[in-house]
């Protein structure tokens, strides 16, 4: 078969051809700027590829209630000229193919959950702390969504009370994506995350933090595994800490596998996006 | 049809008999001693009754993985006798009729869904704040679980700095459950929690941290509704507190429908754990 994939950040789009098997054969990047422009770019690309399917993981928030009358649409976002803009119709009007359609967060963890360290569990469990932080959960093989897609990004944790920093969330100032995403650290800290040292105090607040949102996730939804991704991850040392602050904080109230296999590193690293959008498309077909 | 229920909790079960709706039409109490002495009455009951099917919501921990070869058991607990009893067994042994097996917030959440103040949504949220704190998440009619059942009372909060108290789980010390149990409350006050005038500021701290969970649930589940029951909620004023808080702390992050539609009081009262329990045995038979 031949697939497409649509992996839509804030300042570009990665489309992909490849197989119902997660393997990409070419891709191309496409600047984001308006959905007019962007749009028929991707739209021509995958005209001329004449792909079958195409599967689509964007960024947010986005529409995802298949019996809604704006399924599809990207709902409210400071991204100018996308705030209700109907992504999946734009596509479906010129491609007349079936189009997967869900976030950038939710594809990656599908592509984990099938074919990267989730391969093989119920229940999956992605996170990727990068620019912004936020979630996906898979269980066998269907998003948890509920009126709309999660946001656990912006859980409220505890702050440590040596952090001083007041946080960078415009809705919450201090909650998880607040204080642990990547422009949260480099304003903290007034440099590049990658170049503060790893004893650094501020690496065990992140972790702190990342703990504590895998405690709630884990009392909320009880994953088989908690999967981290997203540019903050790459410092090898911080999934150690997570762990250690992990096992404090939930101070074996209940049952989890062990921690060196339930709190985990991406397995497909910067692929897991397109991976799990083309996985998306070939459902699609299947 | 007739349907029998159980109400499993630390101090007695409720075991009724009842209808395909939900109807009940007697009902016994029985202390809940040793295991072997509480289930031979509960048994006894049921065989001289001669139902079609029973629905058990019980206290937990319990193993609800039907793949497991410990399905049906009682887990860890402090109730001398009960942990790794072999609850659902030992009923299954004595009557060959269908047996449906969850927690107690889990059926009271089901029958809120199905005939109370969830009756027509399809993703419910139910808290319990009683003696304890649980939630059970109901979606189409399905419980959602993965390695094992929700654990939600013991979510990590943010304490209010005014509110002195240090925490009474003896896991986490001040988790929500902790902090906003009855037992919380009375232990805080040295009184009574209906003693408690309604403009004292614990009410106000207890709405808070209830607020918190729900915006976490919020967050990680996207539900339609979140309803609330238990004793601590027979507190009018709470809920506008609650409804408060949440506001403030959401921020108007994600839509949520219209707050005095969305976080509510429970509509079936102390009957909602019967009546869930009939409704899930008369599942089983369907």
């Amino acid at each position: 078969m031949k697939i497409g994939a649509v992996e839509a950040g804030g300042t570009k789009f990665v489309c992909a051809i490849g197989d119902e098997n997660g393997q990409v054969s070419e891709q191309i990047k496409i600047p984001t700027t308006s959905p007019k422009e962007t749009m028929n770019q991707v739209i021509n690309y995958f005209k001329e590829q004449q792909v079958e399917a195409i599967g689509v993981g964007t960024f947010g928030p986005i529409n995802v209630n298949k019996n809604s009358v704006t399924y599809g649409y990207v709902t409210k976002t400071p991204k100018p000229g996308w705030s209700n803009y109907d992504f999946l119709g734009s596509m479906k009007k010129e491609l007349n193919i079936p189009i997967s359609f869900t976030t950038d967060v939710n594809a990656a963890g599908y592509g984990e959950a099938v074919q990267g360290a989730g391969r093989g569990k119920e229940n999956v469990l992605y996170w990727t702390i990068g620019t912004g932080i936020g979630a996906g959960y898979v269980q066998n093989g269907e998003f948890l969504q509920g009126i709309s897609h999660p946001e656990m990004g912006h859980m409220l944790i505890r702050q440590n009370p040596n952090d001083i920093y007041e946080g960078h969330c415009p809705f919450h100032k201090n909650c998880f994506e607040g204080l642990a995403a990547g422009p949260a650290i480099e304003e903290r800290i007034g440099k590049k995350a990658v170049e503060l040292d790893q004893n650094d105090p501020v690496w065990d607040y992140i972790a702190d933090y990342a703990a504590q949102a895998c405690v709630t996730a884990t009392l909320v939804l009880r994953p088989d595994i908690i999967i981290f991704g997203g540019g903050v991850i790459h410092q090898e040392h911080l999934l150690k800490k997570i762990r250690k602050h992990f096992k404090e904080q939930l101070n074996d109230y209940v049952d989890v596998p062990p921690l060196e296999e339930y709190i985990v590193r991406i397995g497909l690293n910067d692929d897991a996006g397109i991976k799990g959008a083309l996985l998306l498309a070939a459902k699609e077909l299947s």
